[in-house]
């Protein structure tokens, strides 16, 4: 039986920020989201969220979450110590484990926290402790352990000897504690240095047997405490989600350039060309080339599709069409397989058949088109009228003329022709030919009527 | 009484370039140019630009700076003493202190001068010379001090011992004089050496005493020598500026891509997506979210907009205004706020109501357009007749019908309804809707007797 | 006399793909193209593919090589040695030296083959093998040599004493035979090794003497056998690439975004904004300012002409025009000099003549436009019947009104000035106006009767 406490009362000054710090975005999850998800191997009977500064947009943000969470206020912030007292009344009685979590530690994995339980119930351990070797130890605070990973000493940074110091083996900030243990000196801390504050560490210090466990890479660790940090955070993300699917079989054409969110999923084969962001739940088949410069997000995309600089929202691409450059999704779009999507094209709520083609200088909306259908250059649907949205359907076959207009509603049978500047307001059976345009009146002689007049 | 000197005489072979080294620019401004403003702290009473090689283009170039700058010939290129020489008539008389700054090293910070001025003038030294702790020091001359940073001897990198270039101390070409002083020695300058060039360094090895300080950042005297080393320059530049920023509370997502330049201003909790650019005098207030994609240039965006892929040139953007993908301003163009601005638009000269709304295809150029208006998608402004550019005046909540074009001059009246499709060429009043646009008609059998045709 | 055998049977296992691993693409060439390639130096009299894995696919892509190539199929895949030993057959009486290089391994310059060649035919060796000094020598092959290259002996990473293993010079995997010497020995391989394959360094130590000759950038012997390293590839060649262009006097900003196929020829003083790919047979000449955010292939581009975000694919573009943003050339347009093209135009099989704009919003294919025609926001050729497509052509000095649709074929004549928002059906003689819309029809009152009805 395992609670969780995800410390996030804290400011975040750094941030020089409106928003509380665990709330920031990396890669589209808050980092409080990406803790809470960081928990899915351990399956904990409590998840509780430790609240102080912002703390109603706090739990604002995570109410929609699937998994009910607890929020306990800590209405001052008197240190970690302090923060895990907060969880006294609501765990009392409790008789398991309690993981300790910092709601700005984004990068852990299930299997570091997996492991990090498993050690602890296995030795039952009274504490359980993440460490980390980094390259630079500068301002951790140092874990000393005998041969068997049993922390004889925690050393905070400030008080190191020069010698402790070259020690680069620090407290990663992850605790697992036995519950019950816990409670023996928890109540007890006290706030004897400089800052005041009730440390955690000063309970670690009095339990035993306390182990250490090593984070096998170091960066799952990093802490956002600035945008610098931030973004670095996002860059080792970006580095291990590339990694992962470079090593699935597929090609990143300057790897650097392009941006992955975690929650992507990726076929082998597939191209990714430069500057190309491929967010949310998108789904990428096989023989797919996406971009350059292009943004895909909650997207599915089949087999052997291309997009080439377009930006595509809540949409499905299926297999073998051509899109771009410069196509723009809005949302609800679905085109069939075989069709080509052309440059300056924009759809919303629309549906189209296989090997339909809208090659150019298009807006349609709220529209169903049929199979081989052929949108001329430049035509429109008018879908508004200034107050409603209205439906145009579009049989299969039928063609419409450059410039046209399709003021909607507006039912077009199959088969039909519209001619060129066209303003089509009727509904059109199937089999016809339509013409809305002024006939082409000729006036000679105009260039030079022209210079007289400004003569 | 400072008087500056700024080298600015040599081809800059390297570059192999028609321009003048000191020309080439540094994230919009040229590299002379940002020599002159790392000056802004020290207010010289002198500023001379020592000009050889495409002399009339440097003056050129340089002729509208707000400060008045002196040019001094230098005829033919024969060395930093060489080039010195040739202020003596400009500065006979002269009793203050003369800075001498390479035109190519476009990176020392204000505060860098101001501090070598500073110690220059309180140890009352005949010399004072700026230096840099390098980590690879090759090709620099290496600066030899006692403990008070006293200069004892400066060596060409060539004639160094190893000992000696063990030493990685260097000259950073920026040197401060007491002129009384300099003048007892620059006279008398040999060209002794391989080049037959007359050394500054010559002339500062005369003096005494003379002293060294070191700069903060080694990068800071990076000079420009080629195109490589023009392009570190920018990297160092963009660094930076960019991390000015995050310090104050922008994200910025995967830094590496994005570039600002250093004449920008961000307020904090704005998020700046990949592969945009931000230059010139443009600055975005708090809470916008910019990119990706996108290169905005001497513009003022407001609270909360957002642009996504999109150009704005010499614009103002008002608060809550959503801007892209694929919109395009060309300058002269102000928005309100709350407007939706969306793919595939221009406009140029143009200025929006509040809460208006351009979503689609369009052209406005020389357009004045009032609150809650709708412009249907493919709507554009006929300004112009071949010859003339003409305005177009568009009143409160009128809504024009996809496809119409606006033949300019035209004034539209408020609650106007301009019907799909339509050629306006004449005023409407308000209330009023217009339709300009042919009957449909329609002829059935069509596709049939196409088939016959062809039979 | 050269024969050249290139290794390209394998199957790449780790690339995790349906294609053999010498066919995937770097730079727009694939693995095994890029070898020919470096192969132009040395002109071998013969050139032997061995094949294997999917050997018809890489035969059928390299069938259209200029060079004659022979392919020699290697059924199971046995080793290097067995590889080799399946030429004896076609080498039969051959009497020169064979090139042994490995199809994944891109890099090699010419200069290093041409190197290896010549050091191999002077000293009369019986092999030279190519070797590299590398930072990490780890899983390769460590070569000991005498003080004059003679290779002891090679030891296989696995076979290495510690000792061995601090020697980081290694076998790069390239060697040249003489062809009637290694017959010696290649005839009786063994498989005595854990993996039970043939192994051409076997042959090699059989043989002397054997001679090392070290590659200058131990870069260039990088093998791909992974999308992680077929992107360490791709970042070497663009480094090599966007050197070569600073160091000639190209202007690159923000180079790491930047990518340039080594096919594409740049003048000085050019300056490529970021995000700018060019790629194939592209040339740009002086004075062009290209980017951010264009993709350019197989197009040539004179001098001074600017692109901002933009594809232009098999184009040529004349001095002085501006392109883009958002514009769109599909292939076969020529623009004449001192043109401007704007936003969201596209063109196909397009030629324009000088000082014609095409500003906005517009389609043209397969038009021929004379010199200072003007093309109206808007504008669209209607090329393309649902059937065929036809040409249009405008002459000199004609102007387009916005909105307006060319049906084609049409034929528009010089000094012809179309009203905007015409349908243009008809061919039109010089000096004339022509008008094709609806007269405008204005109804009063109506934002009050639509209230009414809603009512």
């Amino acid at each position: 039986m395992v609670a969780v406490a995800i410390l996030a009362a804290g400011r975040g000054t750094r941030m020089k920020s409106h928003l509380p710090k665990v709330l920031h975005s990396l890669a589209g999850r808050s980092l409080v989201e990406r803790v809470l998800e960081s928990l899915k191997s351990i399956s904990p009977t409590r998840q509780m969220v430790i609240v102080g500064y912002q703390a109603q947009e706090v739990k604002s943000a995570l109410k929609e979450k699937p998994i009910p969470l607890e929020f306990v206020e800590q209405t001052e912030q008197l240190g970690t110590g302090h923060a895990i007292q907060q969880l006294i009344p609501h765990l009392e009685g409790f008789t398991g484990d309690l993981l300790v979590l910092n709601g700005d530690v984004p990068l852990l994995r299930p299997e570091t926290l997996q492991h990090l339980l498993e050690v602890h119930q296995k030795h039952q351990n009274s504490a359980t402790i993440l460490t980390a070797h980094l390259p630079n130890a500068q301002g951790y605070g140092r874990v000393f352990c005998n041969g068997q990973n049993i922390i004889k000493e925690i050393v905070e940074d400030r008080d190191c000897t020069d010698a402790q110091r070259q020690n680069r083996r620090i407290n990663a900030g992850v605790y697992c504690f036995r519950w019950s243990e816990l409670m023996k000196v928890l109540p007890h801390l006290q706030a004897n240095n400089d800052q005041q504050e009730y440390y955690l560490t000063d309970a670690v210090n009095q339990l035993e047997p306390v182990m250490a466990v090593d984070v096998e890479d170091y960066q799952e660790m990093l802490g956002i405490n600035d945008r610098q940090q931030l973004a670095a955070a996002y860059e080792i993300l970006q580095k291990r989600v590339k990694a992962k699917w470079m090593n699935a079989g597929v090609t990143l054409v300057d790897p650097h350039s392009i941006t992955i969110d975690d929650t992507v999923e990726i076929q082998s084969d597939v191209i990714i060309e430069p500057q190309t962001h491929l967010r949310g739940n998108t789904t990428i088949k096989t023989g797919c080339r996406i971009g350059p410069g292009s943004l895909i997000e909650n997207s599915h995309i089949d087999e052997n599709v291309t997009v080439l600089y377009s930006v595509i929202n809540n949409s499905i691409i299926h297999a073998e069409t051509q899109i771009g450059p410069y196509t723009h999704f809005r949302g609800d779009v679905e085109i069939g397989s075989g069709c080509r999507i052309g440059n300056f094209v924009e759809m919303k709520k629309t549906k189209l058949g296989d090997r339909t083609n809208v090659a150019h200088l298009s807006y349609l909306g709220d529209a169903t088109l049929g199979e081989k259908v052929n949108i001329g250059a430049g035509t429109i649907t008018a879908n508004y009228d200034g107050i409603n949205k209205h439906p145009t359907k579009i049989g299969d076959r039928s063609k419409t003329g450059a410039n046209s207009v399709l003021v909607a509603p507006l039912t077009i049978g199959s088969d039909v022709f519209i001619a060129a500047g066209s303003a089509v307001t009727e509904n059109v059976p199937d089999d016809c030919l339509v013409i809305g345009r002024a006939r082409q009146v000729v006036k000679p002689g105009w260039q030079l009527k022209r210079v007289e007049e400004q003569g």
